[in-house]
C-alpha cells in the first residue's frame, strides 16, 4: 500500500482541465433542461431560445458528472474496463452529455453530432416530443440502468460483474435510493463477489443531502453510525466530502486511487493463490450539495445544497425576466468560452481527457451485453425425458425432473461461466437439487464441515431477497449472459415493480437498433398456489401472471407445462429465446405425468392441443369441450373426464391443453395468439367449454372475449380461498375439482338435462364425503390420492391416435 | 444505570418454572405438528397418534417460545403493556402454544379447553382441514403479522407503538427475513420514533443460523461486523447466545431488564422535557439453535442447530417406526408429568407465570385493534367544496383541495392522535402540503434552520421506502388507528406483495367473530400514468387497480374522481369506511372541474351516473355511449364529445362517468355491482360503448364481459406507451385523446357511415397538426391546452337538468 503522499496524484494541469470538462459537462446537462437553440450562447439567452416546458432532474446532476470525469481519468490512468450503473438515472442529463463528450453519442446517433448543430440538436431532443427521457434511459449509450424506480442500482451492478473478473462497475446510490429496502439488502451482495472469478464493484454512496423535498436519513445520521454502517455491511468506506471543487477534486482522486489500488490488492492476493477470507472492499461516501454549482438561491429562497434544486431551479421564466438572467449568469459560470470552440465542438484538451474506444463508459459492451451474449450450450432435453408408458402410468416431480436438465445446462456451460441460477432460499426446495451435483451455492462467508452444497466458487445464487436476486439476475442478463430465477409463486409479487422496470427496458430496446438482443430472463413459479401444503393462505397467489400479461406483447411470454417432459420442452424452449420475459409454472410436487417426450415436443410446438387420447368426440363435434391449464387443472380435469365417462358413457368429451397461454389471445393482440379458424376449430362455435385454469379465472375471460364461442366459455380458476389444508380440499374451495368441474359440465350439456339432478346429486355427494373424510382422517380421500387415469382406455387411445 | 451484578435477577427457582413453562410451550408446539391423538401420551406413541400429513415449522418455534417466557416474566413484574410481532410467523405453533397456556386461547375458541380433550383439540386443528393455519394468522389470538411473507414485522411493530406511548412492541426479526429488502430498510424506523410521543420497539435479531436451506447471512459474519451495523443502524445491542437453556436463561433475562431500562431511561429523560438527541435504543441479539431442544440428529444427519430442522425433523414415521420412537423420547424430553396435571392442565404453578388478563401478550387489545378503534372527527368535507359555476369553468389541481381537507382532519384528531399519513417523499409533491399547516414531518435527526415542515413531533411520514410506509400505516391501523397513504401510481407496485397480505388477513379476519373491524387501508394514487412529466416510461403504470381487484370482492374498492369535488366526497367516505382496501386514483395537475358539491355527492353516491349536461340523448335512445373512467379519461371524452357535437349536431350521445369502478362488476361478483337492468338501462341493449379508462383497458372488459351489450363495449386504456412528452401526447400515444375517440365513435355509429371517411379525415388531420406542433414547439397545441367544455350549452343543459 502506498503512503497517503503518494497518493497527491492529481497535478494543478489535470485538475485544471478535469475541471474545465466538470464545467463542459455541466454546462451540457443545464443546456439539456433549458434551451431549445442559442447553445453557445452565442446570442444574449432570450425567452425564445427556452424550452416552454421545463423538464429534467438537475440536482443529481453535477455530482454525477463529477464522478464522471474522475473515473475517466481513472480508467485512462490504468486502463480499466469500467462500468458506470448510475442509480439516480433520473440525473439523465448526466449520462447524455458524457456520452457526447465522449464521442459515442453522435457514433449512435448522427445527426447530434460533436458541433454546435449537434449541440443544439442534444439540447432540444431532452425531454422533448420525439427526442429523449428525461432519465437515463435505453436510449442512453453506456446504460444497462434506467434509475427512475429507485432500488436497484447495486444489486444490478453486482449482477454485472459476476463471472467478469476483469471488469468494474462503478455505481453510484444516491441518499434517497439508499433508503429503499433492495437497496439497503443489496449492500449484502459482497457476501457473494468470489475476488477470483468475479469482477469489483465499487460504491459510490453519494450524499447529497435531499430527496425531492426532504433531507435523506443517511446525509443526518453522526458520521459514527454512517461509518459503523457500511463497515457492518462489510465494507472500507472512504469519505470525500466538501462544496468548494478546488478542494473535493483531489480528495476525489485520491479516494478512487485508493480503492482501485485496494480493488487490485484484493484481486491479486486471491487470485496469486493465497488463503483468504471475504474481503473488505472499498467503497467510498461521497458528500457533496445538491445541485452543486447551481442557483445558491432563487426567489430568496435557499436552493444550492437543498432540495429545491431536485428538478429544475429556475422555473416560469416566460412570467420572470430575472431568471432568464440568473440562467444566462449559470450557464457563463462555466465559462464555455474555455470549454468549446467556436463550431461548438469541445477543445481537444478536453476530448483527450476522455478514454478511447470501447474503454468509455458510454462505449463499454458490457452496457449493451448483446454484442457479448454467446449461445448457451445445451444439452438435447430430449435425453432427460420420462418414459410413459400410457398417460398417467409414472409419477414424478416436474421441477426435479427439470434439475436434472440444468444440471448439465450448468455442466455444459462451466467453462464459458455465463449461466447460474438464482432463487431465494428456494433452490432445493423447489427441487433442483441436482444442479448441486454440477455445482454448488456461491457463499464467501464462513463454510463448516456440516454445510451442504456451499462454496466461494458456486454458481447457484441464493439470498433471502426475491430483490436481491432480481436485481442480479437483471445485471448478468443485461451484460450478456444467460440464468434462471426459480421462486415462489406467490412471492414472485415482491419483485413486480422489478419485472414492469425489466419489461420495460425490454420494449424499447426492442426499438434501438444499436441495442442488441440479450438472453430472456426465465422465471419457474413453483410451490404454486395449489400445493403450498406447509404454510397457507398468505402463499396462495397465482397473480403474477396477470400482472405480466399487461405488458407489450413483444416482451412477455406465459407457459403451463403440464408435466415433465413438457417442461423439459419448454425449458429449452425459454433458454434459447431472448428479449423476453418468460414466466413457466410449474409444480414440484409428485404427481402423474401425461406426454411421451415426442407428444410433449408436439404438444409444446404448437402451444395448445387436443388431447385425443383423454377426448372421446373422435375428431367430431364433442357435447362438451374441457380445456385446462396448469398443472393441477390438468390432473383435476382428466379426473373430470373420467368419472363423466364412466357416468355417461356417450358423452362426447373433447379434452384440450393449454401450454402456451398467449395462444388464447387474438393474433393481434399477441404474435403467439391462434387465428380465430384455429381457435374455432378448438373450441368449436357453439359447444359448451369449461376451462379449469391454474390462475384467476377472469384471466382466461380477459383474454378470450373477443374469440368465437366466448359466450360458452366457463372458467374455474383460484377464488381467493385457501388456507392449510389437504391438496384436494384446496381445489375444492375453490371449486375448480374434479367433482366441481364434473357438475359445470352437466349444467352445461343440454342433453343432460333429464339426468343432471341425479348425476349431481352423485357428485355432490362425493364432495359431502370428501369435506367428512378430511376432517377426520387429515388427509384425502384414497380414492382421489389412488386415482389414476384408466390404463386401458388410454392405452387403446394411444395406439389410435 | 444498574451495575452488572444488580441484573442477576433470576432466582434458580423463578429460572427453573420459566424452563418448565418454555419446555410446556415446546412440548405444546410439537404436539401441534406431530399428534392427533394421545395428547398426554398416556399410552405408548403409535401411529395412530400422529398425523398423517405431516406440517408446520419446527426451526424457529422453540426460540419463539423462549423468548415468550422471557416477555411474559418482563410483562408480570413491571405490569407492561406489550404486543409481540412475530417476524417468523411461520412458526404458528409458538404463538398459539402460549396463547392456550395463557388462557386466552380457550377463552376464544371455548372447545379448544384447557384440559386434556381441549390439548387433544388444540393439537388436531393444527395443519388440519378445518383447523387452524400452520402460520401465526388471524385466527391467533395476540397477533397483528402473518410472517408467511417475510420483510415486514419491523415496520408493522414500529407503526404499532407511533402514538402509544405506553406501549412496547417486542418484535422477533428471523435472520431469513432480516435478509430481505423491505426489512432492511425498516431499521431506520428508529429515526422516525418520537420517544416522548410514541411507545418503543425492542427488536430481537433472532440468529437461529438457517433458512430453508442455507445458513443466513448475519450469522456467519463476523461478530465485530454484526455489532457494527447495528450501532450503524443506531441501536444499541445487547449478545445473547448459547445453547445450554440453563446458561442462556439468566442472559436473556438480564439482557431484556437492561433493555427496558434503557427504554425507560429514555422515555423518562424526554418525557421530563430534557433536551435530547435521537436514542440509541436498545434491541437484542440472541444467538440460539434452530430446532434447539428438537432431534439432534436423524438418520444420521445433523438436525438440531441445522437448516435440517426448519419443518418437520422426524418424517415419514409411518415407514420408520424408529422415528416414532424418537418422536416419543422428544415429547417426554420436556418431562410432560412435571408440566401437566393428570386432566392435562397446566400445573397452576406454570399458570401463574403468565401475565393477567389483557397483559397477557394473547389478549393484548392492542392486537385486535378494533377494539380500541375510535371515529375520525371529521368536519364537513363539503366545506372545502369548489365553487363551480359551469362545468370545465374553474381549474383546480384536485389533490391540493384533498390537502386542504386532511390537514383539518389532521387538525380535528390532533387530540385523538389517531391519524396520520405516509408517504414516499411524496406529500408535497402530491400537492397534500396544506397538511403542514396542521402538522409538520416526523423526523427524529437533526434539523437545520433552512429546513421545511419538519418536526420531531410531525404526524406526516416520509421516508423513501414504500415498504416501510406502507408497513407502518398497516401496523398503525391493527392497532386501531387511521391513516391515508399517497404515491405515484406506478410505483405503489413496489407494495403489491404486502398489499396482497393485507388483504388476505382482512378477508380472513371478516370470519372472525371476536376480531373487530378497524380503520380501511387508504391509497391515493397520483402523479399517474397520464402525467409523469419530468419523469416518463418507468413512471408510467396503472396497473396496481389490476393487482387490487383479484382480491375478494369484499375488501378491495376503486375510484376514479373525476374531480376535486368528487375527490372530496371519496376522501369523506374512505376515511369513515371499515375493513376495506380503499383505491383513490386522482392527478394532481390542473385540471378543469367538472361538478358542483351537489352533483359530486350524488354522483358519488351512485357510483356512477350519465352526466346529463354532457349528454344531448335527452333521456331517449343514443346513437352512442361514451363513458369514462378517471380524470384524464373524464377530460378527453367531454373534449370529444364538444368536438363530435359540433361536426355532427345531430349525433345523439349520451355520457357516462364511473366514480367507482366496482360498479361495472356483476353484483354476484362485488357487492357495489349494478344490477344487469341498471347496467342496461345506463349502457343500453345495442348500442355502441366507447369507454375512455384510465388504466389498461382490457380491466374493463374483465369486468364487464357478462353484461348484456358487453358485444358493443369498445374501451381505451392504457396500451404500455410512453416517454417523456407532452400531455395530449401521452394521450395519442395510447389513442386515448379526443380525436381518436371520436373515430372510434364515427367507426361505430352505423348512420354515420356516409359521412365517416370525410369526419375521419379530418380528425385524423388534427392528429398530424398535434404531431407536428409538439416536435416544433415542445408543448400541446394551443387548441388543446386552451379547450373548455362550451360553458353556453353547459350553462343552459345544468338549468334543464
Amino acid at each position: 500500500m502506498k503512503t497517503a503522499s503518494e497518493y497527491a496524484t492529481l497535478s494543478p494541469e489535470m485538475q485544471s482541465r478535469m475541471d474545465a470538462y466538470w464545467r463542459a459537462a455541466n454546462y451540457l446537462s443545464v443546456g439539456q433542461i433549458y434551451l431549445l437553440d442559442n447553445p453557445l450562447l452565442n446570442e444574449p439567452l432570450a425567452l425564445e431560445h427556452i424550452k416552454p416546458r421545463l423538464l429534467g432532474h438537475w440536482g443529481t446532476t453535477p455530482g454525477l458528472n463529477f464522478i464522471h470525469v474522475h473515473l475517466n481519468r481513472l480508467i485512462k490512468a490504468h486502463d480499466l474496463n469500467m462500468i458506470f450503473i448510475c442509480g439516480p438515472g433520473h440525473g439523465g442529463p448526466a449520462m447524455v452529455a458524457n456520452a457526447w463528450l465522449e464521442g459515442t453519442y453522435s457514433e449512435r446517433y448522427p445527426n447530434v453530432s460533436l458541433d454546435r448543430e449537434g449541440m443544439r440538436a442534444l439540447f432540444k431532443q431532452f425531454s422533448f416530443p420525439g427526442g429523449v427521457p428525461s432519465h437515463v434511459a435505453p436510449e442512453t449509450p453506456g446504460s444497462i440502468h434506467e434509475g427512475g424506480e429507485l432500488g436497484y442500482a447495486l444489486s444490478h451492478a453486482y449482477g454485472a460483474v459476476f463471472d467478469n473478473p476483469d471488469l468494474i462497475a462503478c455505481c453510484v446510490v444516491g441518499d434517497g435510493e439508499a433508503e429503499t429496502g433492495p437497496l439497503a439488502a443489496s449492500w449484502h451482495s459482497n457476501k457473494f463477489l468470489n475476488p477470483a472469478r468475479d469482477g469489483a464493484v465499487l460504491p459510490i454512496l453519494h450524499l447529497n443531502g435531499y430527496k425531492i423535498a426532504n433531507p435523506t436519513i443517511l446525509s443526518r445520521i453522526d458520521q459514527d453510525e454512517l461509518i459503523k454502517l457500511f463497515e457492518g455491511y462489510g465494507y472500507r468506506p472512504y469519505l470525500v466530502e466538501g462544496s468548494d471543487p478546488a478542494a473535493v477534486h483531489p480528495r476525489m482522486a485520491e479516494a478512487l486511487d485508493r480503492c482501485l489500488d485496494e480493488i487490485r490488492a484484493i484481486q491479486q492476493t486471491v487470485r496469486s493463490g493465497q488463503s483468504w477470507s471475504r474481503p473488505k472492499w472499498p467503497m467510498i461516501i461521497l458528500r457533496t450539495p445538491k445541485g452543486w454549482t447551481g442557483p445558491e438561491s432563487v426567489d430568496g429562497k435557499k436552493t444550492e445544497d437543498f432540495w429545491r434544486s431536485h428538478q429544475v431551479p429556475l422555473a416560469n421564466l416566460a412570467d420572470n425576466p430575472a431568471h432568464i438572467e440568473m440562467l444566462e449568469q449559470w450557464f457563463l459560470s462555466y465559462r464555455p468560452e474555455e470549454l468549446f470552440d467556436a463550431q461548438g465542438t469541445p477543445k481537444p484538451e478536453l476530448l483527450e481527457l476522455a478514454p478511447r474506444g470501447q474503454r468509455r463508459i458510454s462505449d463499454n459492451p458490457h452496457a449493451n451485453g448483446g454484442v457479448l451474449l454467446r449461445d448457451l450450450r445445451l444439452p438435447d432435453f430430449r435425453d432427460y425425458a420420462l418414459e410413459i408408458p400410457a398417460p398417467g402410468a409414472v409419477e414424478a416431480e416436474a421441477t426435479r425432473v427439470m434439475g436434472k436438465f440444468l444440471r448439465d445446462v450448468m455442466r455444459g456451460n462451466l467453462e464459458q461461466r455465463n449461466f447460474r441460477i438464482f432463487g431465494p432460499d428456494e433452490t432445493a426446495s423447489n427441487r433442483w437439487d441436482a444442479v448441486f451435483e454440477a455445482t454448488p451455492r456461491v457463499w464467501e462467508e464462513k463454510i463448516l464441515p456440516e454445510d451442504t452444497d456451499l462454496a466461494r466458487d458456486g454458481r447457484v445464487m441464493e439470498i433471502l431477497s426475491e430483490h436481491t436476486c432480481q436485481g442480479w439476475l437483471e445485471g448478468y442478463l443485461l451484460t450478456g449472459r444467460h440464468g434462471f430465477f426459480s421462486c415462489y409463486e406467490a412471492f414472485i409479487h415482491i419483485v413486480d415493480s422489478m419485472f414492469n422496470q425489466h419489461a420495460k427496458w425490454l420494449k424499447t430496446c426492442n426499438h434501438i437498433p444499436w441495442r442488441r438482443p440479450i438472453a430472456s430472463l426465465n422465471y419457474l413459479l413453483t410451490s404454486h398456489v395449489w400445493r403450498q401444503d406447509h404454510n397457507g393462505f398468505s402463499h396462495q397467489d397465482p397473480g403474477f401472471i396477470d400482472h405480466v400479461v399487461n405488458k407489450k406483447a413483444e416482451v412477455v411470454r406465459v407457459y403451463f407445462p403440464p408435466d415433465a417432459n413438457t417442461l423439459l420442452s419448454v425449458t429449452d424452449h425459454v433458454l434459447r429465446s431472448r428479449n423476453y420475459v418468460n414466466v413457466v409454472v410449474a409444480g414440484k410436487q409428485p404427481a402423474p405425468q401425461w406426454l411421451t417426450m415426442d407428444q410433449a415436443i408436439k404438444h409444446c410446438h404448437a402451444g395448445i392441443g387436443v388431447w385425443e387420447w383423454a377426448s372421446n368426440d373422435l375428431g367430431k363435434e364433442p357435447d362438451v369441450v374441457m380445456a385446462c391449464a396448469g398443472d393441477v387443472p390438468t390432473l383435476e380435469t382428466l379426473a373430470a373426464v373420467d368419472i363423466l365417462r364412466t357416468q355417461i358413457p356417450d358423452l362426447k368429451i373433447r379434452v384440450i391443453n393449454v401450454v402456451d397461454l398467449m395462444k388464447l389471445q387474438p393474433p393481434g393482440e399477441h404474435p403467439h395468439g391462434l387465428s380465430d379458424r384455429d381457435f374455432e376449430q378448438l373450441f368449436t362455435s357453439d359447444k359448451p367449454i369449461v376451462f379449469a385454469y391454474h390462475g384467476y379465472p377472469w384471466l382466461i375471460h380477459r383474454l378470450t372475449y373477443r374469440r368465437p364461442n366466448h359466450e360458452n366459455l366457463h372458467v374455474r380458476g383460484y377464488k381467493e380461498e385457501g388456507t392449510t389444508s389437504t391438496p384436494f380440499d384446496m381445489v375444492v374451495m375453490n371449486d375448480i375439482d374434479r367433482f366441481h368441474l364434473a357438475i359445470d359440465v352437466i349444467d352445461r350439456v343440454p342433453r343432460l338435462k333429464e339426468r343432471a339432478v341425479y348425476l349431481k346429486q352423485y357428485f355432490k355427494g362425493k364432495l359431502i364425503d370428501h369435506k367428512h373424510y378430511i376432517r377426520i382422517h387429515g388427509e384425502d380421500m384414497p380414492e382421489i390420492r389412488e386415482w389414476k387415469w384408466p390404463a386401458e382406455t388410454a392405452g387403446l387411445q394411444m395406439q389410435a391416435g
